[in-house]
């Protein structure tokens, strides 16, 4: 793709790097630009850089927040003994979304995924196993997706702590609900079935 | 969607003002961000504030360029009496692939869209007219997107020029070279029957 100048091939390249963006992509958003007000382009420019160079984390669940601790983990309402491990903070987003979680989070930033050269040491692992040292964790969650990188990370984690006095325990998988049993996949189908639960506990509100 | 970030509310506003990218995709792109090194936002950021404060047009067929006068305009093997009205850069560059068209272009910024707001007064029309009154100009060709804003654009266009002495003409619409007859859409099999052109046309190469 031969572009007419050297400024757009620049802001081309750099939008086409983000995930999921490509060239042609990249070339429709910068056109876009080109025919929105200055001030768009400003805010926008503004607001990417303010947040990569300002952004700050939780000290205890390492979240991204404004203040050193954030929202949830100054809550007195949260019980701190409860722990759910997640992988960002749009997973913690999608449980609060459900209103039925008390405890608090611990958001490990990513997973080990060795192909993407993403380690252990890269991730908030080590405040995870301080914390649980500590002893006054009494249960941890793992909400991290069922993917290779996910089961990889959780057991990296489960081999550090499990010498420790704390339950631990992974969400439900299973068939979800209002989905069709036919369309379901074999391996959901099947821990749906090996993980049955009794009968009166469907009948609970929520 | 509540973030739990002032920062990254901005940020993610901002993003999702782009055209096809919603809340959701604009909090991953933040997300993708912050784990990247802070000069890839730096160069982001910087390329599009660029883009946006520094763009030059060419003067004569108002096409993104670095230059006052773009390469096509500029250079002597194009025919200058041939001018093809297209609504961006990115018509040119498709244009321009094929390797078959000789002539000049004249970029109009985009088409006549009342509901967007964009009337005649913001493109680049009046300037098309004034290249056709000066005399110099043989054929002019419409290259606009066949949707309804396009043809309102052609015949605003048409309606200003057609007292000159200037051949007027659109680019050929029918089945795509390599489509199946039974896919094609009834108008645009309809009007290829009716703009069919001589047997002895598809037989020259290109």
């Amino acid at each position: 793709m031969e572009l007419p100048s050297k400024l757009l091939e620049t802001a081309v390249n750099e939008i086409a790097q983000l995930p999921g963006i490509g060239k042609r992509t990249a070339l429709r958003l910068a056109l876009h630009l080109l025919r929105q007000p200055l001030d768009q382009t400003r805010n926008l420019s503004d607001s990417l850089f303010e947040l990569r160079s300002k952004i700050s984390y939780c000290e205890k669940c390492h979240n991204i927040s404004d203040n050193s601790i954030c929202q949830i983990c100054n809550s007195p309402k949260r019980d701190h003994s409860l722990i759910c491990v997640v992988e960002d903070v749009r997973d913690v987003m999608a449980i609060e979304n459900t209103g039925l979680f008390k405890g608090v989070y611990h958001v490990l930033g990513g997973k080990i995924n060795p192909i993407e050269g993403i380690g252990p040491g890269q991730l908030k692992i080590k405040t995870l196993v301080e914390k649980i040292a500590e002893g006054n964790v009494e249960e941890v969650i793992f909400a991290l997706s069922s993917t290779m990188e996910g089961d990889t990370t959780n057991f990296y984690i489960y081999k550090q702590i499990k010498d420790f006095n704390v339950k631990t325990s992974t969400i439900a998988r299973g068939v979800a609900i209002g989905d069709e049993l036919e369309y379901a996949d074999e391996v959901t189908l099947g821990r749906s079935l090996l993980y049955r639960v009794p009968f009166e506990n469907s009948l609970k509100q929520n």
